[in-house]
């Protein structure tokens, strides 16, 4: 099992070296799933078409975010993001908890060193947090789970699915 | 049920008006659970005394974190943020999927016109976010899950407990 | 006709100091105006419905421009909103120079020691910007104009009507 | 006429996809016409000399605002921004309104595989913004107009001008 | 001698909760000092009239980066800044070294809960650090020594002068 | 002596023009000098194994800072820093004055136009203006100095030792 490689020799945090890597063709998907209330989904698929579409500012804010990865996360390198996307799939149907979902979903994109599984998965917490900013005060309990990294691909450690 | 508030009159996403809200002291409580190998555990807990401490990083991405949520929730009005403090607490006993766990607690304080629930839900999901980006080349299949609102107090819609 | 208040006796730049002040309600309106094709603006409303809502996007800019406003102005200081909010009026019949417009308006509040003109200001511009980057593909002679103050009120200078 | 690049499938906003384009020099510049009292435009020229710099304070604002375009314009890529100029130029004669102005023009070079006329629009409006706000106690109805686009080459589209 | 403030009972980090403390009007004034060729400090001079102001830059970055100290500064409460100023001291004579210096001394306000003593120190350095920049082609040994907090008042710790 | 070249034809300031420039790989590497209390050094050289690691704190601060350097630097290009890391020298004996001192290093690499001297420099500034905000409540004299570019390797300008 490797060592962490984002700390020196004196056990402090740097951000790693990528200066000798080569560049390649990067792109990584994750996911999050909100939890809510079946009336507070209805309301936002119901907001879709005419009272305030919740889903557009979580999209924004989750593309945005993505961008602020290196600014959020202490060790994570800039980046030339090429491209995120994110997507939402809504499962009226509630589980055996009585709860419905959204699942989040981005992909990012970047020529480079360093990969951007972390903007794919800032992109979705971001989206994800605004969904639950934009709801509470109907749905205070809403909650998300599975923040995870779906695939990667590109880099030297390859391609990866979960 | 309230509709929701975050929506003018033409369905467009505002920043709710506050001016008429009484400021008073607000306090919220928020978590997150980060799911690793217990590898990966047993390496951040070895760490905290010698080798980098992990969670020394995380703990300092959440603070930070906490204070750019008006940057990240679209949303969001900017505060003066009195206090945030996290914790963590470790789950050495691996699950029945063999997973440990990490759960990650943030309080934070305001006094004001607004809450800081999403403060505090921020500052969990960047504090989770670290851990992974940190710990993902050992172990990609990490994850988070169970981002919630333990408590809040204060404002009008006063004391909320999970 | 008052002196420059934004430098100091060195002729330098300063931040003027409101320590003095009485924090009072403050509200402010700007207006820009969009100046674009009679084809996009088709497009924009057509898009409203189904295919991509690029006002909700600029909406989303503006009140996230909003809140950058000391980031932005050198001389602006950081404030506590507590309120804004952006709308659009479309005008479809073309002008004499055949092209038809987009009128944005926000308004902010706050209640403190300055003002909310160039919040307003910025929400405006941000907005306009953010339009003009989604249609510029299909329309690069998009311009807006008229960025101006509409009103004010509060604080010593009082109330304002252009 | 093409179609709007900023959505995806669903209708939803996305960053569009740039990894297949092959990077190429690019250039880009736009202006701002900012409209004053001749006062205000006696009062700035006279402050270059002695008392205070609007233009420098605004240069400054306009060449850092161009930095932070994709912090403000949701869809924009971060780029590696080569060089970013800003001039402006002084028309004392006053026009049949009997306003005097000043236009803010602002040039953006970029090697890579998206453009920079985001990058000077939001140059030359940050500026314009920040004479504003110097500006504002002594005469409160200036405004600023015709933002566009002057020119741009490189890319895909190839050369434009206005 | 008292105990860190900024560590909790795990020892971890947090921002100190400030929430029981009563506002107060609080001043701080800071200073660094910037050593350079005699040269180096007689074009900063000259340019002052005619070829391109250094100082005038590195006040509007020291302005700009006082706002910017909580975003730096980990444990710093974002908080309302009411004024800063900033002025440069030079003194053309050699000293035994045969340098030039500037003194950089920046005084900041607030009426809060917590002091402003990081956003004078910030100013100073961010000033000084422009002026590195901006000098640094011509004459890359400069450097600047002695950032000091020179006084401060109000809130419980009460009046410092070094 | 070379010229200023920050400047534009009018005498303002520009961010320069870098796109002829060939990419190579640059590294910097810059210090400053932390001078406190014998007692403060003594509590966080205590802390780092028991109660709170302020050198912790402030690596990762100044990490974060090196990425901020082209938004508080005005005249810098946002770039894509490839590696930052930082060290700490503690100096536990007193010098004539009675102080001991911890000196900050940090080694900074980019592949591209333009150095990363700045980034260097302002790391070690954030850093050391950290160890001053963790430890001002037990020792407000503390001071730093000899901020300075150690040596530097890439560019035009090639090597350069101090």
């Amino acid at each position: 099992m490797a060592e962490f490689t984002h700390f020196n020799e004196s056990g402090r945090a740097r951000m790693v070296d990528v200066s000798a890597k080569a560049p390649t063709e990067r792109v990584a998907t994750a996911q999050a799933k909100v939890y809510l209330q079946p009336e507070t989904l209805e309301k936002i698929q119901r907001g879709k078409i005419a009272k305030g579409d919740v889903l557009a500012v979580a999209q924004v804010a989750g593309v945005m975010g993505a961008k602020k990865t290196p600014e959020l996360i202490p060790m994570c390198h800039p980046i030339f993001l090429s491209a995120i996307d994110i997507s939402f799939k809504e499962e009226p149907q509630p589980d055996r908890d009585g709860r419905c979902s959204i699942t989040v979903t981005a992909t990012a994109k970047t020529s480079g060193q360093t990969g951007v599984e972390m903007e794919a998965m800032t992109a979705v917490s971001v989206a994800a947090l605004t969904i639950y900013d934009m709801c509470k005060a109907i749905d205070r309990a809403m909650s998300f789970s599975d923040v995870w990294l779906v695939s990667k691909a590109g880099g030297k450690s390859g391609t990866y699915t979960r």
